[in-house]
């Protein structure tokens, strides 16, 4: 264990990368087309025309260019807050007693609190540079609801946010964020949308849910002139984005000499893992690198390890493409876990079909009350109160950390922890004074779900 | 305006400072002394011993060494988050249109949130090198609270503190994470002390007072065996510790040929200001620099501003040493202003004596409407949500920025961001909905709270 690796790996500015890396260019086998549910035919580009700007519709497409020049406005502002950190846990692997050297790369040191950043950056860039006036979105747990009404703060773009009305109700904190930025926030369902105003009629008194609040925002988009809608995960364009992540990661190892056995990533939609594995699974395919990637879910929303991989809809209002993916079905309720943002029936298409063709080594579901066990763990060693969602990989390297204890190996560990947790304290409370619970689907729920999967 | 500056300048680990630069032993003419309110003779380190650890009450006394060591162990721990940056603010001048130069140094990207974790952790280790079994604080608006308690989860150190009831009720976030790290929060005035008993006696349903927490905490550590009390502002040794946070901006803006025309920070009890001036104190006293130095105070509660130069308590109980500072009587009541960290009647011994001897060369009052206007102005431009009492630093920033725009001059403005306000929110969703108020005490309530100061 070299001391001379400092605590905190910093890239100076003129290291950050310059081009994203595109994993559908990078993959043997790319992943299954979209599916129109109009014509039930291969998606073309000009589907998705009317939703989302040309050059991400483009970015969507793209399985040629492995690598994708980052414009230089869109350079300009990631300075303001990238390269993020590498840190090394030398704290965490001091109270593990073990000889594995364990590296988070941080993404929760910007005020949207994680990854998503990210990407709201380039896609209301591209909106801008278009000519869209207004942009819409949902969020469930926040982050991506934050990290858009920054982005959009700083192009000075309209943004209305639909958020879980459960959410929205629960984190008054992550509504006056993105209210501070400027956006509107509208708790949902709505009144304000027909497909909002139905759920309201046929579900009184519903929470709401991320499948509603994405078909709220997608009307919403469609209804207003100059007006798009985006998206904080899921797509192949927000994995495009966020491979930065991986890639300032991988060049900050280098700086070291380190290269990581055990590569960890939480995942519900599959932005933030879909990210940092990015230069890696290229070294994969390349022959030049094998580190065994762990995937990351909750037990109460196991897609990757419960689930199917099947054609399916992105939302329960089956308004979006329909994608072949790991899926327990489009009307899948998740449990109301704390960590929201991994509350996701299916997973991105590019990480489920690297998960199916072994790309991807291992998938895990963890059950909460463990995750925040490691969470309060990681939190007293390395000062640093982590997103429920990232606690999730938190979990698993410290698990990876013990076993690399008891075989006596100095494995080099890293994962990524996507986001800070400062706006989850109510979690913590909860998990503190006892009250959390472990929410397991049962086979037969599953199974049912199942049968609903859209004939492709 | 060389745009070869990067937006963030980080110092490596290698570079952060190895001793503190110790304002008592700098200054031309030094502080008044403690005067022991039981005798009413100047103090004597004996004095303090019962109360305070040995090495903290040498460092309290000390007006001889102008750099003392920083202890190898705390330099350890400080670098799992510092050296900070500093970081300049071109969205924010390209806002503003100003030819000055803004760099603020970021003190709130630790999970503190604030520059608090700079003397919490030395507190913390020389308490525990001394055998301290268990340590007691107050805190009002939390940040010291929690610095605290990562602190003294680090080094296992028991905590119990004494929360301001007001603070403990409408912070929840905050209590949730002083408990993530393990220590006991009460809210004050509580029933578990005879002074806390006593005041809930005499006002039946209040919301405590920083002053009653103070008094609470000083007798629960006398009271308990191998207890001691610690605190996070107003101290000579608290000075010394934050003056890490002015040694690294120096060397940061060195690094690109920069020195301060204009250095602004923020003065409650006067913990990062007397921080982040320290060397450039010193360089005015060597005759090498001579920025000019601004406190920022809340119009509420304006020591530096409209109150006396005087001998006074630091607490509303009057069980602490008499010192003299700056004062609006130590049983001023201050109103329920948002930056609950500038809420203290009294000023650092130090930061007053430098005031009153003109080498802090401006003292402002700022309201709180026109600081948050200032705030969310920032947090859009420069994407950070700054605490409450940072951004009364930002408001006087920008309105120097404007002046050197009309005036035509480049100056370089630095400030101190102490903080971050992801735990603020309300207090901006308050703004936001036009619900604050600018509380400005008459004269004839200064006037008469003059007359009750100790006669010493």
């Amino acid at each position: 264990m070299s001391r001379n690796v400092p605590n905190k790996i910093y890239l100076p500015e003129s290291k950050m990368p310059k081009q994203w890396l595109n994993l559908q260019a990078v993959m043997p086998e790319k992943p299954d087309p979209y599916i129109n549910p109009g014509t039930m035919k291969p998606a073309v580009p000009s589907d998705f025309e009317g939703l989302f700007s040309c050059e991400l519709v483009a970015q969507e497409f793209n399985s040629v260019d492995k690598f994708i020049d980052i414009p230089r406005e869109i350079q300009k502002y990631f300075k303001m807050y990238r390269p993020s950190p590498l840190i090394r846990a030398y704290a965490l692997e001091k109270e593990l007693k073990t000889p594995a050297k364990i590296y988070y790369k941080y993404e929760g040191n910007n005020t949207s609190g994680s990854h998503k950043l990210n990407s709201a950056l380039p896609q209301v860039y591209y909106n801008k540079k278009e000519g869209i006036k207004a942009l819409t979105t949902e969020t469930g747990a926040g982050q991506w609801g934050t990290a858009l009404a920054i982005a959009c703060a700083f192009y000075k773009m309209p943004l209305t946010i639909f958020m879980v009305k459960g959410s929205y109700e629960q984190k008054p904190y992550r509504k006056a964020l993105m209210n501070v930025f400027g956006s509107t926030v509208i708790a949902s369902p709505s009144l304000t949308t027909n497909v909002g105003r139905q759920i309201n009629k046929d579900f009184p008194g519903t929470n709401g849910s991320l499948g509603c609040a994405i078909s709220e925002a997608v009307e919403y988009a469609v209804t207003h002139p100059k007006s798009k809608y985006v998206l904080g995960s899921v797509l192949n364009q927000v994995l495009l984005h966020q491979s930065i992540v991986g890639l300032e990661t991988k060049e900050q190892l280098a700086l070291y000499d380190e290269y990581p056995d055990v590569l960890i990533g939480c995942a519900g939609g599959g932005s933030n893992l879909g990210g940092i594995i990015a230069p890696f699974i290229k070294d994969k395919v390349d022959g030049t690198g094998n580190p065994h990637i762990i995937a990351v879910e909750p037990a109460s929303c196991p897609s990757l390890t419960r689930g199917v991989y099947a054609y399916d809809f992105g939302d329960t209002g089956h308004m979006t493409p329909i994608c072949k993916m790991y899926t327990l079905g489009s009307t899948f309720m998740p449990s109301n876990i704390h960590a929201g943002g991994l509350r996701y029936h299916g997973m991105a298409p590019i990480v489920s079909k690297l998960y199916h063709d072994k790309l991807i080594d291992e998938a895990r579901a963890e059950r909460q009350t463990e995750v925040f066990k490691a969470a309060v763990l990681f939190a007293k060693c390395e000062a640093l109160i982590p997103a429920p969602e990232s606690s999730h990989a938190i979990k698993v390297a410290i698990d990876e950390a013990i076993k690399a204890r008891e075989e006596g190996k100095a494995k080099t560990i890293v994962f990524c922890l996507s986001g800070h947790g400062n706006l989850d304290l109510s979690a913590y409370t909860n998990y503190l004074e006892g009250g959390l619970d472990d929410y397991i689907p049962t086979e037969e729920d599953l199974s049912k779900l199942r049968q609903a999967l859209p004939k492709v």
